[in-house]
């Protein structure tokens, strides 16, 4: 083209470097913008403490401390107060982001935000993070658990940490609420685990929560199929020799037991899809996999990636702590003190609680004079879409939020 | 009512001596019949040998043996043979009993035997043990794998066992039917794995397979899900420090490891309801969870049992080779080859091979213009209604083998 027509060249370098020059100063712009807005929401861990703290079993925590961030501001009379609940792998970061450089924001970050189905214009969101959470090396997570000292020994409890159920994640977040004069909540939500905790806070303080968000959630007890399976989520960490019992906090720690782990927890959480775009193919091509055994095929070689990607920083022992916990709830017994009215927004092929376990729920709800609804997200990402989807249930959110306590005829299951 | 009427008293008493009498002989002939019907159906394993296969990969294998059992005769046109191929964890034996005495039968009684589904009055069924079959110890299992004695070094091969595909599987049973002078098969049928070594055979041998019956079956090729979910069935055994990479015949076996893949398998073959009867307690009366780790939940200990009920029977490696060959399933590059009709079984609540990819391959069977159809089971017993509840199919199957071949518009998926 040069040699063609070098007047046509000579105007095109031109339009080009002024449409560099006007792409250069929108993008500085948009950066400089970009910084002023995050400055401002920018997302601060805060910590939370109790000198001592009884266990349901009985058994006393001294120094417990969890993390907890919010969003949006405390109104006056506090009456503006949404808990958010994190799920097994989760922590407190539900949205935004700590520094302008973090790749991804909170994971449901797509719900809760200025105009959104949380919204933090409106409401004073407090996400916490559970005791023995999964990732006591986190930097960001504050919990109390297996990994955390012993004071009396000046070692790492180990398996020698007390016990704890659901129930006990919630009367900590309770404790909480109270130091913050919060009274009364506004709703409480969460996904998955999360979601135990929230109908656990219904039933354990029928007065404190007139609402609940359950997303991809059990029932009103955990299912027994998941009690199962929350043993083989535990079982690659035990089934490690550097486990130990527990006792691994000066030597190697048992990071293949809790990458395979955290492989078991990543293939329930999805469905058939996730694989499908690995295929049928080797990991590396011409390693046909029954050459050699150590050959692998694409789709294992990709659950491997993701379950060795976060396995240093997981600890093992709290991977079992969470496990006990999950599979301890149980509020059948307590469904009738619940006051709370409920929105169940289970997943469609989700493989851990299929969309029945929700529905069984709410109908029995319904049965006790509850106002009980029940949202199928649609997708084909499993649980996973309880965090990745979510933003499809904004609008029933916003409306399950909006709506008068006590209106007549609402039970959809 | 002696002391009202004593002649009526007389009266029934004599009936009721005559009762009785003809109660016991009616007994007795029928214990005698039992008998004389079961010896003349107990099922005899039988084995076939190879001097030396070639596998897919190109490796040999010398003194290859495996078992089968047959169940009616063959005709003398040796037109009425049907092959059953069984699941991961299955064997040869797909129905009638070895003893009188045996608790069960075969996994498929319920359609195998004289007029049933498949009608032994009518069709000659001959079912193979696979190569690397997961029973080596079994004495009623015959296979060649990594538990068997390299003839030139006289140990056991452990992972220097050449690796084999579902297609080995299928070449084999070629070269059993082939010595018994079969040409053609009249069908080939069998759940999950034995589901894909039905389609395999297919693919491999369209001229031999006019029909195929692929219960709870993968598709044309293994869904990546699967693969992935292979890797985790496999894991337990490799973490076990006893597998020692294999090499264990001589040491104590990675019992604990099998039993831990052998609950993941219960687990992924089941739905909700299996653990549902176990309910939300403790497995011992009195012995909270929350009070020590070591008691455990009643559905944590019922999958526990069946993990270790038949861990002692079954070997680590072979796990990890048929999980490898079941891995390597794909016929999607040989489907226009296919020449047979088919007829897939896949169970309603199968989460591991769910109806949709039954009726993705039936579709695509389909459009390269072959007769397909597909009738779900129902039932709510997960992957394991593909032997449980095959029975609701019977019909079905029937109408199937029954129905004159090229027959028009046969594509119901």
């Amino acid at each position: 083209m040069r040699g063609q027509n070098p007047s046509l060249y000579k105007t095109l370098v031109s339009h080009y470097k002024i449409r560099m020059k006007k792409l250069f100063m929108t993008l500085v712009f948009a950066t400089l913008t970009q910084h002023l807005i995050a400055a401002e929401d920018l997302v601060e861990k805060k910590e939370f403490q109790l000198k001592s703290y009884k266990t349901v079993s009985g058994k006393i925590i001294k120094n417990l401390r969890i993390g907890y961030e919010s969003y949006g501001k405390l109104n006056s009379d506090k009456s503006n107060a949404i808990l958010v609940a994190h799920h097994f792998s989760g922590t407190s970061h539900a949205a935004g982001k700590y520094a302008q450089t973090d790749a991804t924001p909170g994971y449901w970050d797509s719900i809760i935000g200025p105009g959104k189905a949380l919204d933090t214009n409106k409401y004073f969101i407090i996400s916490s993070d559970t005791l023995v959470n999964l990732s006591p090396n986190d930097p960001f997570t504050k919990t109390t658990g297996p990994a955390s000292i012993n004071p009396e020994t000046g070692k790492p409890f180990g398996m020698s940490f007390p016990l704890v159920g659901v129930k006990d994640f919630v009367q900590v977040q309770k404790k909480l609420i109270d130091s913050l004069g919060i009274k009364k909540l506004y709703a409480v939500a969460g996904p998955s685990g999360g979601a135990a905790q929230s109908i656990e806070w219904a039933a354990t303080y029928p007065d404190a929560v007139p609402r609940v968000i359950a997303v991809v959630p059990p029932g009103l007890s955990l299912p027994p199929y998941v009690i199962s399976l929350l043993n083989l989520w535990s079982m690659p960490v035990k089934l490690d020799p550097k486990w130990n019992k527990g006792d691994y906090y000066d030597k190697e720690a048992p990071v293949q037991g809790v990458a395979e782990s955290l492989k078991m927890i990543t293939l329930s959480a999805v469905y058939l899809d996730w694989a499908q775009t690995f295929g049928n193919g080797p990991a590396q091509a011409g390693k046909d996999p029954l050459h050699s055994y150590d050959h692998k095929f694409a789709a294992e070689a990709a659950l491997q990636a993701r379950g060795e990607a976060r396995a240093a920083m997981i600890d093992g022992n709290s991977i079992l702590y969470t496990a006990r916990a999950i599979q301890s709830f149980n509020v059948e017994n307590n469904a009738k003190k619940i006051k709370a009215e409920f929105l169940f927004i289970p997943a469609q092929y989700d493989l851990i609680f299929p969309p029945e376990v929700a529905m069984n729920a709410s109908k029995k709800l319904c049965t006790l004079g509850r106002n009980s609804e029940v949202f199928v997200l649609e997708g084909r990402g499993g649980h996973l879409d309880g965090l990745f989807k979510i933003a499809g249930a904004s609008e029933v959110i916003t409306k399950f939020l909006e709506r008068p306590l006590g209106s007549k005829g609402i039970c959809k299951n």
